[in-house]
């Protein structure tokens, strides 16, 4: 899937995106990049609300395990299960998230359990960055089923 | 403030909480009450999308904070510091978030920092409800820094 169509995936899928103006920005085996800027995600304080930057970042996590998915040979419904947020710097302007797996091998093994098990669990980081400073992160546990083929 | 000011307040200041079609049920000192419906908070397996749900909490624990720091001496600023969010079940229509501080002591000690230093800590829950399950739960810091009157 390359930038449009996930990004015209969560427009049609998750209207909240849209509602956020979330753009995709970049997307890659190791990382995916969204955008959103601060008029839709505004605060009373004039920065962006908790939420949204929340939002964003569980968007970010999550497109890159469903791009990810999409090349594994076991079809698998993700579900997130927990996330924590830590809020590091006010956002003023339009900001980006950006998702990864910290440890690489988590990849491999998750793919293995998902294959063997039928069912794997995954951490994914998402770094919120404005202006160039990390003003967020980001880490969500997410489980994948497998489901039978369509 | 009752519910329809403080709802006013969230459409006003928040657009996200009007793209969500937040409402306020109850304002109470000891809880908060929000419910959303599905529509626009689904996603792509129309179920509530995780990041609604997260930021439905969020504002349901920054009212609860808002409206019972207006009894306070302090004029103060609220910022989020960080969350955790559990995801129980998955959500198939609307919603409620309630907000409460879980040790009743607490308050009383926030309140007591902030006049004193200026600045103090507080945690808030907000537990998810959705056809009387417990669907998901939220823990989340919050720093109040002491402004000057206005």
């Amino acid at each position: 899937m390359n930038e449009h169509a996930v990004q015209q995936y969560l427009h049609d899928h998750i209207p909240l995106s849209k509602a956020m103006q979330v753009e995709v920005l970049s997307v890659q085996p190791d990382e995916v990049v969204l955008r959103a800027p601060l008029a839709p995600n505004i605060n009373h304080k004039e920065t962006v609300f908790g939420g949204s930057a929340s939002a964003v970042a569980i968007l970010a996590a999550w497109s890159l395990l469903h791009t990810r998915l999409k090349s594994v040979a076991v079809n698998s419904q993700l579900v997130i299960q927990s996330n924590t947020m830590n809020y590091l710097l006010p956002i003023s302007g339009t900001f980006t998230a950006r998702s990864f797996i910290e440890n690489g091998g988590d990849w491999a093994r998750f793919v293995r359990t998902l294959e063997r098990k039928g069912r794997a669990r995954i951490a994914v980081t998402a770094v919120l960055e404005y202006e160039g400073q990390q003003a967020g992160r980001l880490t969500g546990e997410f489980v994948a089923l497998a489901t039978a083929a369509h």
